[in-house]
């Protein structure tokens, strides 16, 4: 099966020609791909999301395989997609996930599509790539309660996944590394080119309505952007929940500070991507917004000290909605089936403490 | 979104024609297609799977979304796909499911895959049909754990969904019915063709080996296909467990009794599909058999009287390896975001009683 790569559309170039007295600063940006023609776009704080050049398509395959495969759980039934959902904007629309036993988490999980983009990984930044992100919640025991070891076992005795990994890794044995290495693989492929806003960079006027580009406007001119910048919309900092007012809600997580020791960073999160944040709700890391107008407002007040009116905060709401990109497309993967020495799962086993 | 169809491989109607003196007893069957060339297959017990002639594909795209969607859930994180995963034969491959709360189910999941093929629903048939079983698990507290008014609540506040409900059934408002017919819509495509037993149904002598001939053949003289007979090869008669000896394991649940009300019907179950059935394991109501091995082992003790040799139990197994069709080969669906009004999902809210 192959990956179909969504692409910038082609046709945004040549209508971008067309456009081009019209559209404002505009300049020559090189694509990923030097074969294809230059593209002009506006230069704006939010950047082109740029579809990734996949070079391995059998990792990318092998990832996404293991991405959907709740045998990485202890359970049998929680898998990456559990709480990363790509159906729902690669998040599971809950205040926090539900993990091992019924375990209540204690963060909102952050949406998988887009992650690649960010500087570091988890909403305190403990992880500092996809790959060293994946390996967390297996081990987990209030997500997926896997030892790592056990993980690896049970791919070991599965003759697919057997067959993929020697053909991917060429190695003996199944590795935890091989398998954080092919997730990060198919996580990386997972953003969200060609939404309207993007098409409004590559210079299609069209593409924006009158309110979403007063809300851009407002954006950008109230200091949002100040920390939702990049081709995410956000994950290139961490930022104090609360720079100006005090976050309403329980401020006893450490944030930031529990990677760094250092006090200045307690309460400061990686300021979460923008990018599908329609399909991303509930927001914050304690999940304690339910709609976009909420978590507008409330960004304004705590963050910016301004009050949005209500026109004001339909027109960022607008705005937001144009961020909404591409979902990956690609078929449901199958698994392969256990072999006859596959540990079976235990999801209710009791542990002797 | 179109759903591609599979179909018998074309090129087994010019194999057989080719090979029609050497298929033994063949005759004429009509496909189900008018306007498609009649093929000669073999007469046996087990019959071909047809694929499913799709009428309204808007009906099977909203099904598919449904089917997906945890939102039916009260946890939000339930949905059809969680126990009848179809990454992995449409079932979730645990001795018995886990439902809201993290509550132990009673019996194993039954495949979705051709589970239009079979007479009724559930082990004990207390379904007629696929959109009657729809409904159960919604609302048993122990799976899904929504109510239905709940449900159908929680649809209509969700825009997208508002849109595919008024297109697909130009009613007023989203019914029940109309959530369960669109999900069976969809469970009617799960049909899983073209497996090497088929292609060998069709005429083609290379498609099976001599083991796994000689395994087909032990599974007929031995009486199995008394039961497991039909497209389905299961599904066409509910049966006593321990027939000849009594079942080793709980016996205590009444089976078809629990429908019938008859003594008679006390431990009698569905019989199961053996389609796909190297993806399906654990096998039984309980699952308590691990492999393959065991299952044809434990079959043919308590329900045959017979036991068979490790060789003959060797080649069982590999005839039933040859039962394995095309997976259904859909585009992971993505769902409509909630609306401003949907209601939360309330994982670990006490009900009081």
């Amino acid at each position: 099966m192959k990956r179909k790569i969504p692409l910038l559309a082609a046709g945004a170039v040549a209508l971008v020609a067309a456009l081009a007295s019209h559209a404002g600063r505009i300049e020559d940006t090189a694509q990923q791909s030097g074969t294809r023609a230059k593209a002009a776009v506006r230069v704006e704080p939010i950047k082109p999301i740029v579809a990734p050049k996949v070079t391995n398509f059998a990792m990318v395959e092998l990832g996404k395989q293991l991405f959907f495969d709740p045998r990485l759980s202890k359970s049998g039934v929680i898998s990456c997609n559990s709480c990363h959902n790509l159906s729902m904007g690669g998040t599971d629309n809950l205040k926090a996930s539900i993990g091992h036993g019924w375990t209540p988490g204690q963060l909102n999980a952050p949406t998988v599509l887009n992650s690649s983009l960010a500087i570091a990984q988890f909403w305190d930044g403990r992880a500092d790539n996809l790959q060293q992100q994946a390996a967390g919640p297996i081990a987990n025991p209030a997500e997926m309660n896997m030892s790592h070891e056990l993980a690896v076992r049970t791919l070991e005795t599965i003759p697919g996944y057997r067959e993929s990994f020697w053909r991917v890794f060429r190695e003996d044995r199944i590795t935890l590394e091989q398998v954080t290495k092919a997730i990060a693989a198919f996580e990386n492929t997972l953003v969200t080119p060609n939404s309207r806003f993007d098409r409004w960079l590559a210079g299609d006027n069209r593409a924006l309505g009158e309110q979403e580009l007063r809300g851009y406007k407002l954006f950008k001119a109230s200091g949002c952007v100040a920390c939702h910048n990049g081709p995410a919309a956000g994950g290139t900092s961490f930022q104090k929940l609360g720079l100006v007012e005090p976050y309403k809600g329980d401020t006893s997580i450490p944030g930031r500070a529990a990677v760094t020791g250092k006090d200045a960073d307690r309460f400061k999160f990686k300021v979460p991507t923008l990018r599908n944040v329609e399909l991303t709700y509930p927001y914050f890391h304690d999940g304690s917004a339910k709609t976009l107008a909420e978590a507008v407002e409330v960004m304004g007040k705590i963050q910016l000290g301004r009050t949005f009116s209500k026109d004001e905060n339909d027109d960022i709401v607008a705005f937001l909605r144009t961020l909404t990109g591409d979902a990956p497309n690609f078929r449901l993967p199958q698994l392969p089936p256990s072999g006859p020495n596959t540990p079976e799962p235990t999801p209710f086993e009791v542990v002797k403490k």
